[in-house]
């Protein structure tokens, strides 16, 4: 009754959509004319666009790998798990919009607190709509490739809930200190990188290599 | 004499567009600099961005379901096929300029009515080219894998019609309520995500594992 | 001696840019917010936008219809065909550049003609390094897949000589009449689409299913 | 212990990276209303984006072709080469950037020397990722498929190698004269495409063909 769908294009899909978020970031790198006369310092000016860039940047490539992760150990998709990516996937189209703002706002005081805050929620909401699509595939165990062990299991669980909560950690920390947030970020999306583990365990090698 | 073609490259090709035209959209969404001394109002105050854009994101992700339950159950495309699909991304890829149009007029009362009735009408056609590419399938069932069910082709040409007379009768509703209108092509949008079926019904789980 | 490539990640790589050149081509459709008290005026003003924005989609569609169908034929790719591959795209992604020329050239009589012309010359230069990439494929017939047929081969090689022809005559005619050069180019374009054969003859079906 | 990835999304994920940098440097390219009445010579004074536009485009072209073959040798990729892709990655799409101010730098004399030597830097910097990467995959030979002999390996290591030489020299000469260096950037990217070896040596030709 409930119908399900092959991940191939799925993945296919999502790989376009990250990639392009990835690179439509660069469009709102810009140094103004004005700013010629003294090319060096106009460079390092655009200080927190690049902090901008850096930190969406990394936060998708981070959410990349977990995707990659998850989909990898799927041999379907149900309909909930196809919708919740599709949420996944308009979080992080839209993450270039509060990336610019942040980046603006950095050095304008009056809107600096509010877009870094703003920035943060949709950080925020990207990685609770991660958490929820990885929830409804433990919902539906039916959906993992009969190989993936429960240990493997837990260790995705691990990767994916804490990000939740050290968002909202750096969004608190945004009220007060906006510049030591914005940095936050970054750091949190470096070290989702750094843990992200592979699509393999060590020892299923073999299995693998005739699989792929 | 009437050739062929594989469907890979034609999935691969449509997801691009589609994954493009849906990142697009934000480059769409900005704060003037101007609006900084109050940054929430400045945020909230571009509501009807967000509601385009994510009508827009919602649109094609669903035609993106659509079109993906469609070429998994297809064994090749033939010329009419690939022409018509060629249609329907020049449709998708058009839909960033109708959205921005919509959501730039929504505040404009001069052009509020025609833009949305714009809006609508490129979505309409949109949906069209859909009921063509899947009406050109009908008349070639050879197009279909062998084990493709009469039913699943019944639940697929359900899915596709109904869009096309909504839209019609969206765009009338715009003339007099635009922004209701406006509202109305999210909620066609949403219920046609929550209604799209997947590419393999229940009882061909098997077949479809040995295949993927 | 001579190393060679699979096609898999070239054809990747060459989707990714065509569906990219094609969705790009949106960016350059606008409405000036000082149209928006006559908006449908203002739409149907933008006229010479949609010729050229028509124009550059089907041009790069029947050249995505004709790349697949070269490279579904390919075992190998030998590193002339893979240079004269990268020059194609780089003729496709600066699509675009003469595409926007073009389109806000034929409202401005001083540079309607030389907009046209170049427009009319990136175009043929496109179509030349096709041609060239074909012609390096028949150089090494090594490179095709052994099922080909001579008869394929000569399809092929029909389908791509014309347009070059035809671009040198519609840009000769461009000197005197634009617009009726431009619209020449939409004219080629969609006869290209028109004539693309699939990748599979007809007789050959039975061993492409097992193969795809 | 340390957990190991498929290659196949990695390379997806890169593609698509790749293809939108590499298009994307379009968007830069633009004439002014103002110079529309002179369009033949507006269209030569706009030299110097063509120059950066063609230097960027075949920079990641070459980037591409050396990934290509670099993966396609790859039956795994470990934590450390997946991040040196990322970086990789993060440095070609930030690209655009650099390419776009030594593009408008050239004419403006004040600027010119600093964003030649910046672009150069940035070039250094993706040249520099990209041998961080094969090192990283030096360091681990259980990576590489079986089959890959130690020659393919020279042979790459010989290709990845000197570029990183190249550019410093070239950002040395970008202090003196800017123009010729940033003709420098172009070539050493053009000797990088017409260096890049298959992905195939000749003898593994039967072997590859039943892989593919």
């Amino acid at each position: 009754m409930d119908s399900r769908w092959g991940t191939s294009r799925t993945e296919a899909f999502s790989d376009g959509v990250f990639a392009i978020a990835v690179t439509l970031l660069v469009l709102d790198l810009a140094i103004p004319r004005t700013e010629f006369a003294d090319p060096w310092r106009a460079i390092a000016h655009e200080w927190p666009s690049y902090l901008a860039y850096l930190t969406s940047f990394v936060t998708i490539g981070g959410i990349w790998l977990a995707h990659h992760g998850v989909f990898r150990r799927l041999e379907y998709v149900n309909s909930r798990v196809m919708r919740l990516n599709l949420v996944l996937l308009l979080g992080v189209s839209f993450l270039p919009f509060p990336t610019r703002l942040a980046a603006e706002a950095i050095r304008t005081t009056d809107a600096e607190r509010a877009f870094v805050i703003f920035y943060g929620l949709c950080l925020f909401l990207v990685a609770l709509s991660f958490g929820a699509l990885w929830t409804a595939v433990l919902r539906d165990r039916g959906l993992l490739r009969p190989e993936v062990t429960e240990e493997e299991v837990q260790t995705i669980t691990v990767a994916t809930a804490p990000n939740i909560g050290l968002y909202v950690a750096a969004i608190v920390l945004a009220v007060f200190l906006p510049k030591v947030a914005a940095l936050g970020y970054l750091v949190i999306a470096v070290v989702a990188v750094m843990r992200a583990r592979g699509d393999q365990p060590e020892h299923a090698r073999g299995v693998a290599a005739r699989r792929s």
